[in-house]
């Protein structure tokens, strides 16, 4: 796809991850690390050094190799990438040294961002850090407040909170001999992300908000999209945007931040390279982060939407793999129950089980964000899923309620044309009247339990479908049936007539048939199969009614009289 | 995830991929094929045997070094494979030698299918190949009819076309030396395919029917799923999976096949192992062929459903990246178009351009089969997206029509609900009794222009919801426009009182706010951002009822009362 060679500082699993993007597009890599590093394992050229990317030789012996020169972490030897640019004006850096300088201090990453309007949590410089100096801090920004250090922190390591002031010598051990800086404590209910891929151009492009769930400040989970509002999603894109436009270079990005009680968004931190929370990408989404970072220091297209969820019910959750504490390999069985998983994928980064390591992760993809969970239930609980071993769609996907079983009669048209079209649905008595906390409890739980569309029966009053309808977000489809006086138009108008905010879907008196119907056109507009067979269905009512035409046409209209007699 | 190595004899693109699904469970892999063959340029390990599958000694050098044997083409040393099965017990080898030397010879196979019971185009052994013995297979099979090559053929290699009692002298000079037999030659309209994962205990998972189409008998395209009824697609999967349970041993396995003029499905030929037609599995499917092949090899968990399509609404197309024959790596073009193409991924093999060769692939994904084709139009011909640059959300999803322009100030209330959620849509006057064959194109082209709910209001006789529902298999919310007289029950009647097989989804008269809301609970049915936009739009409907309750309660209803004046 492109002749240039990409030079990766660092060899672990991104970029191991990105190595496999590059290759799906022919695209040469050639790695600084450990030899058989993560990502030297799937890459066969004898090119690889064998070094580290914080020595300033063995960086220079790897520029030599390549065009464009990436990492896959940030702490890495700024002043030789600077001399190299400076040396070399044909070898291009992406993320620009400057960039990885301003994010590799964590207190310079904080005033750079402030210096462009970014929302972070206030904080101060701590030159010499003693008893009396974490003090003031705790006097500045209040109790707790967390320690942390500038330089080379992650997973939580170089990261202390200071409770109250008796903390502070504890606080001082932990981080002792580290450069460090103090953070006001976000009190926040969420930690979101949001990856930003940033063209050479320095267009910027945003993947869907998600939700990070950390344990022993390790990512455990991630959720995409994140479980707030969307106005709050929205809100984080364009603060990640706004971060991320403000680094020169281009590549991908991982923004952190907080999501406070009352509706603020902080950044926390961000890492100029692929990152742990956007692993669901290469799964959930049209373009992985990693093959996004490849394109973006290469110049190579983007086009809109690259970025955005393959389609618009995709759900995910990322699981990540980490090394069992007590038995080498014994996180396998977790991988195992994956692949058993519907839904479900499994990475594994070629590295040795050691207790913690991050050793892989796990997409698990479902059309909603309920199903994700229910798999990853089983995953780390062993939790059997609802309907094991057996195909999804005979989960009910629409559901037939009547007020009385005397409606049956009439409701059973209804079932008879959604077991034709294969549509897995369920029958039940619901009365408004008689049991209306069986009503609410079944109009509440009906999405949660993966029903998409209600067909509700009722006579007189009528008053079920509009009352469901009332308590789910579903479309909610509603049967006039006709009862002893006036002929269904009482019910017929109870059911129609409903006010302006809650609509109901009313077909005709008695018509439980076109219900049916109804209900498959609505699933049909995403699934395709069922959107066939209702164009095949129609073509077949025209074939029937021309066959008739025809006859009468031949026989003349006596005949036909006398025969339909 | 297992700790045996998988030995692929052949190390080409199939092998490549075959290795990237390995690579990402960490699963060990050795290739035995020529030096810096694709599958080896990424797997770093030095253990790879330089040689080839068809040399014995070769095969038993790679054996020694895995605990399962498989390959990525049928063209192998069976007796070597099985002279090792008999030596060494504990080496698997899959697919089983037996079913290689079966599918090897086509004519074998063909003998093979029939004595199972399973449909394939009849077919006629030729032991002497000359002008009298070609003669009379015209005769029993008819003109034309299909001489081939019973061993090593393949994209269309090994084939030829024996139009008529003169072509004999061509045909037998252009598969001169080669073991021949003929077949009755096929008048089909398309060509299927279905791959099948066969596990050790023989239970045979099956992957969707594609369609494809081939150029200069080489795969050009691969529809997925096939267009063709829903009732052929399954027919070709249950016939693909009767074939396969013929077969011992387990693995991946291609099966081509003719969808006849009258309807009819014969098997054309069988691949034992991944296969061009299933490449569109890698994004479209929840599990990769390749990834299928590793587990079913090693006899890792395949859960139900793992071989379906990713979402109810996926849709793909594969194209063949083949070399340029004239310019070297000007194929290259396509492969940078399908780069800046929304939903689109490259795939490159890692080989040397060359005339016709087949280099990569390119997976285009969409929501339906309408915007894929659109989408490889673009990087097939170069023909501008409709929408170049900007979201697909942009693109309308609810079509709002109207009798007349005497409508719209009870419809204007809709497109506004539907602005206030971000739903795009279009507003239209489509009259059925002023405009009625536009009325018949609007609702024929609808869903084909990505148009998922329709909205029609109409007063009066109001025909036009109706109408269009007849002719639509999208769902139409019908909304009874009041008119000078009835009162609008005249509308509400014509609208919901619909005969059985066409139903309108009717709402309240005048009360276009509730067809917009229900038109976005029907998108909300697979799309969650709605989904939850609409439970937060009746949360906030019942906290505005419940502050003006509270009112109420405050200041009393004669107060209330005094200031509703």
């Amino acid at each position: 796809m492109d002749s240039r060679t990409i030079g990766i500082l660092g060899g672990g699993q991104l970029g191991r991850m990105i190595v496999e993007a590059a290759n799906r597009l022919n695209i040469k890599t050639v790695i600084l690390d450990a030899p058989n590093s993560p990502a030297k394992q799937i890459n066969a050229t004898v090119q690889h050094i064998d070094g580290s990317f914080a020595v300033p030789a063995d960086i220079e012996k790897i520029a030599k190799l390549c065009d464009v020169l990436t990492v896959e972490i940030e702490h890495v030897n700024v002043p030789t990438l600077k001399k190299l640019a400076k040396e070399n004006p044909n070898l291009k850096i992406y993320p620009s040294p400057e960039t990885i300088e301003l994010i590799q201090d964590k207190y310079t990453q904080k005033l750079h961002l402030i210096k462009n309007g970014i929302s972070v949590a206030q904080s101060v410089d701590i030159p010499e850090a003693n008893e009396q100096s974490l003090c003031e801090v705790g006097e500045k920004l209040g109790f707790p407040y967390v320690l942390k250090s500038r330089t080379l922190a992650y997973d939580g390591r170089g990261n202390f909170v200071v409770e109250k002031k008796e903390s502070i010598p504890d606080a001082l051990e932990a981080l002792a001999n580290r450069p460090l800086y103090a953070e006001k404590f976000a009190p926040f209910v969420k930690e979101l992300a949001v990856m930003i891929v940033r063209s050479i151009d320095g267009t910027v492009y945003s993947y869907p908000t998600v939700e990070t769930i950390h344990q022993d400040n390790i990512c455990h989970l991630c959720y995409a999209p994140a479980r707030v509002p969307d106005t709050i999603q929205l809100k984080a894109q364009i603060l990640a945007e706004s971060a991320i436009k403000s680094f020169p270079g281009c590549g991908i990005f991982g923004v952190e931040m907080f999501y406070l009680e009352d509706g603020e968004l902080l950044i926390n931190e961000i890492a100029p390279r692929p990152h742990n929370s956007g692993h669901y990408t290469i799964d959930a989404c049209v373009t992985s982060q990693f093959e996004a970072h490849v394109r973006a220091v290469l110049d190579l297209p983007m086009p809109n939407n690259f970025t955005s969820f393959s389609t618009s019910n995709t759900n995910a959750i990322m699981l990540n793999v980490l090394g069992d504490q007590n038995i080498k390999n014994k996180e396998l069985e977790t991988c195992k129950r994956a692949l058993e998983t519907p839904g479900a994928s499994v990475y594994l980064y070629g590295k040795e089980s050691r207790p913690k390591r991050k050793l892989g992760h796990i997409n698990i993809i479902g059309s909603s964000m309920d199903e994700c969970e229910r798999r990853l239930e089983y995953i780390l609980n062993e939790k059997p899923l609802p309907v094991p071993n057996t195909s999804t769609t005979t989960k009910p996907l629409v559901g037939v309620i009547m007020g009385s079983d005397s409606d049956l009669p009439v409701m059973n048209a209804a079932c008879n044309i959604l077991k034709n079209f294969e549509v897995p649905f369920e029958v039940t008595i619901v009365s408004a009247h008689r049991t209306p906390h069986r009503m609410s409890k079944y109009a509440i739980q009906a999405s949660q339990r993966g029903i998409k569309v209600i067909i509700a029966g009722a006579g007189g009053a009528a008053h079920l479908p509009g009352m469901v309808a009332a308590m789910t977000p579903l479309p909610v489809i509603g049967v006039p049936v006709k009862g002893s006086s006036l002929d269904g138009v009482d019910s017929l108008h109870s059911i129609v007539q409903m006010p302006r905010g809650i609509p109901v879907a009313t077909v005709a008196i008695n018509n439980s048939t076109n219900a049916a119907l109804l209900a498959i056109r609505i699933l049909g507009c995403s699934d395709n199969k069922l959107f066939n067979k209702m164009s095949q269905f129609l073509l077949k009512q025209e074939e029937e009614v021309l066959e008739k035409a025809a006859k009468l046409e031949t026989i003349g209209y006596q005949e036909y009289l006398d025969s339909m007699k």
